[in-house]
């Protein structure tokens, strides 16, 4: 299973305590480090309404390059395009959502035209050589509109599909999505194209983890996950981070799905950018410690105040 | 699906914060008004171990009761069912545990033992009319020693069944398990026994829903909660809170499985809970709002802010 590494760009972008060059860059290298191989490092957006991600071409010219190492820049319009090639990314990863008035809002585009400009985007990257994949956002729901169907995801995915997309993310921007509503939309949107698929979680609500098995069993391509879970603060009121990368990776190496990873790497990466937003990241592998301990013996870090377990003596 | 409310058990035992009588009452008052049915409302332990539970008899005089209304008692040995049954509970559940080293040092007794002692008490259980519950802990791995077998876990699950109890739960104790492993120790237990099955899972490394879910998919006959998710402060070093309830009924409700509970009066009961203890329920639906939003045109609480989203404008 291929993790696509999202902490950097959706993760970083969320966060509101903004994080100099040099750290980004060292996040980036401890999650290259720990065995990810494709990265979404940064967004080529307008720095006034993103600026967390201001920093994108100086984070780009300094983070390690190597044969399978892919980087993925977020784009939303043409001048986005331009300066992702520009920045030498190895994809692009282009937005588009399910609904109106979330399109409206979100990218200031009907969807007609939000599809128009993904055909454009798409054409223009595929010449360059690059990889396209189409985002379908708020494809589990969408905060403006409600629910949404999976015909309508489909036919957006169809749309990108026809334009040039090489894999088509279908994303909970919002996270509502339960594992039955993956099965639901793999099937609809299975049946008007085979491009490969790649799923986009929050755990908004707890359900980013079950989502993201589900969307393993249903045959999923890759999974994004940002390292530490960091995309939404574990104080705030409404937390919204990405799935964390790690507890991710522990529970598919419990299932005995393969992703290439070190555990160990991506705490320490979870660690190192914590200290940078000066909170603990929400993900709790960091916290809880991995099963079983590494170290023969060793009791497993967790549950260990004697107020866990019940106790013998009720006289 | 049945879900067994421990918020008022499990969950505060867990809690540094001791809790008041009155307040311990108010929230199963809340639970129960929710819809909760079966709730383990105290535990029958030495009040010197367990400060928490050391007002288990008076919470019991207090809380609502009518038909339909279920109180479960958790009890260790006989002097606890002694107490259980002056309390009048409904139900007793009864934990033994998978490896010889945590049965030593959480109950003080050999598995022999404490499957010896589980014995006298279910019997004494049900010769007073009550139901009774195998709590099997540690079935998905031990802190101390490691893996556990499902051949392990079904052997005990056996011997508790032959012993009389009614309902056997599976407990990870520790929330190491993942999907793939609630498969499995169903497709074990299942060999050996036809009794309900209940589990009980800890969101400790981000798997407790996913595992919840699951089990509904093998067919358990209920699942343990807490309601706000209390049992493990999501400040503490190594969170190991019950999944919440409210979050399990928001995913289940969305896969159009029926809880009969309301998920507005699982949000506040859980609100008030975490004003007795001082911190917000670790749960995320009360943080995130329910989707889709109860009013029209409402828009979801949740990832509302600016940078929550992708932007048109890149120049």
């Amino acid at each position: 299973m291929r993790i696509v590494e999202v902490g950097p760009r959706d993760g970083l972008q969320n966060e509101s305590v903004l994080v100099g060059t040099g750290a980004k860059v060292a996040y980036i290298e401890a999650l290259a480090a720990a065995g990810l191989t494709r990265i979404e490092a940064v967004s080529f957006v307008h720095p006034r309404l993103v600026p967390q991600m201001a920093d994108a071409e100086r984070v780009m010219a300094r983070v390690p390059r190597r044969d399978g190492l892919s980087y993925i820049g977020l784009v939303v319009n043409e001048r986005g395009l331009e300066r992702a090639l520009d920045a030498g990314v190895d994809e692009v990863n282009v937005t588009v959502v399910t609904t109106e008035t979330f399109s409206r809002r979100n990218q200031g585009m009907t969807i007609a035209q939000a599809l128009d400009s993904f055909s454009v985007i798409a054409a223009r990257a595929r010449a360059a050589g690059l990889r396209v994949t189409a985002t379908v956002g708020a494809s589990f729901g969408c905060p403006f509109e409600g629910e949404v169907s999976p015909g309508d995801v489909a036919t957006m995915a169809r749309r990108c599909a026809d334009s040039g997309a090489d894999e088509i993310a279908l994303a909970d921007t919002i996270g509502v999505g339960v594992p039955a509503d993956v099965r639901r939309l793999t099937a609809a949107v299975r049946e008007v194209t085979g491009l490969p698929l790649r799923f986009h979680f929050h755990n908004t609500r707890n359900t980013g983890y079950a989502n993201a098995l589900a969307a393993v069993e249903v045959g999923a391509a890759a999974l994004d996950a940002s390292g530490g879970g960091i995309g939404g603060c574990p104080f705030a009121p409404a937390a919204t981070g990405n799935i964390a990368t790690e507890d991710l990776c522990y529970a598919l190496r419990r299932s005995d799905v393969d992703t290439g990873v070190d555990l160990d790497g991506l705490v320490a990466a979870a660690a190192y950018i914590g200290e940078r937003l000066g909170v603990p990241p929400p993900a709790l592998l960091g916290r809880a410690g991995d099963f079983p301990p590494a170290t023969t013996g060793r009791t497993a870090p967790g549950r260990t105040s004697r107020q866990g377990w019940v106790h013998v003596d009720s006289r």
